[in-house]
């Protein structure tokens, strides 16, 4: 548990300064989780009360479309924040799944036992508006992407962004993600080496 | 300047309590800004200083694509936040642009200044946590209904949304914010009337 605290500990205080005592605290609330590889932490239509902040591995957060595809909304790893967090805003259920693309680790923050820390301090409330404008960006820089990258801009960004992990993920799983068909990624890849 | 003071104080006060003192302060980095059916609060490339918020009219946020298109990422009407929130927060310049589809009318708040009130009071704080909060929902909610939709409900959706602006909105830029061709939306308009 004390090495994934330690990165949870960097990320926090990134934002803000968090006195031990604070820290002690929250640390109390935390649970570990490891998922196994295409085992599930949240599926469409589960009630959503924690937060889940990734220590080791790679999840894949995923929409089933209206046509009956899967749709590769985002990746995330070590150090991200993932949960649906529209769901837990709303408080409504999910509306996509997160599924572990290898063996992964999160550790587990209970979404209300967090909020409730916003009366104790005000450094978890920056905290929370931190984890809210970092979501907001990824999604920005992720709509961004799709409309001012070419395909091929998108493949060898993401190739970047998740060099270590690239190769346990299905290509399938990365053309869906970049918003092409497995085809034309070979086509890219082909181009590429 | 009063009426349009008195829905940002229903917005802010939406989400905490502020007291008259910061109320006081907070006004006095306010101005009014009307633009122009046609004209831009923000083009690419503009430094992003600001924050606007919406008390009359309508506004089109929308990408240059890569393949020379003009995509309709959102619309902001009477009591939304409009900015470049990314170039905000990562201190760059805006990667869209922000054009009054009517004649509008903007409070505007200068960032910097917002960011140093939350040293005044944590109120301001949560404020800000909630408005990064309300713009992911909406970009949460609009990547579930680009997937989740069939391009008829996405219509009828925007057409609720939108009700008393609707008709002040050219098809082209509605086909164009709902991802189908303007063809495509008279088909849909002429089934539906």
């Amino acid at each position: 548990m004390e090495r994934y605290e330690e990165l949870m500990w960097g990320a926090l205080t990134a934002h803000t300064t968090v006195s031990h005592e604070e820290w002690d605290f929250f640390r109390t609330l935390l649970q570990i989780k490891t998922i196994q590889k295409n085992n599930y932490f949240l599926k469409v239509g589960d009630n959503v009360p924690f937060i889940g902040f990734c220590v080791e591995g790679l999840f894949r957060l995923f929409y089933n479309t209206i046509e009956g595809n899967e749709y590769n909304k985002s990746f995330c790893s070590k150090g991200d924040f993932v949960t649906c967090y529209s769901a837990i805003l709303q408080k409504k259920t999910a509306t996509f799944s997160i599924q572990a693309v290898m063996e992964s680790t999160l550790i587990i923050i209970p979404y209300q036992a967090f909020t409730k820390l916003f009366e104790r301090h005000i450094c978890w409330v920056i905290i929370a508006k931190c984890i809210a404008e970092q979501l907001y960006l990824n999604k920005e820089m992720r709509e961004q992407d799709l409309l001012l990258l070419s395909a091929e801009e998108r493949y060898l960004k993401f190739s970047r962004d998740y060099q270590h992990l690239v190769d346990h993920i299905p290509q399938y799983q990365i053309a869906s993600y970049i918003g092409i068909t497995p085809v034309a990624l070979s086509r890219i890849r082909r181009k590429l080496t």
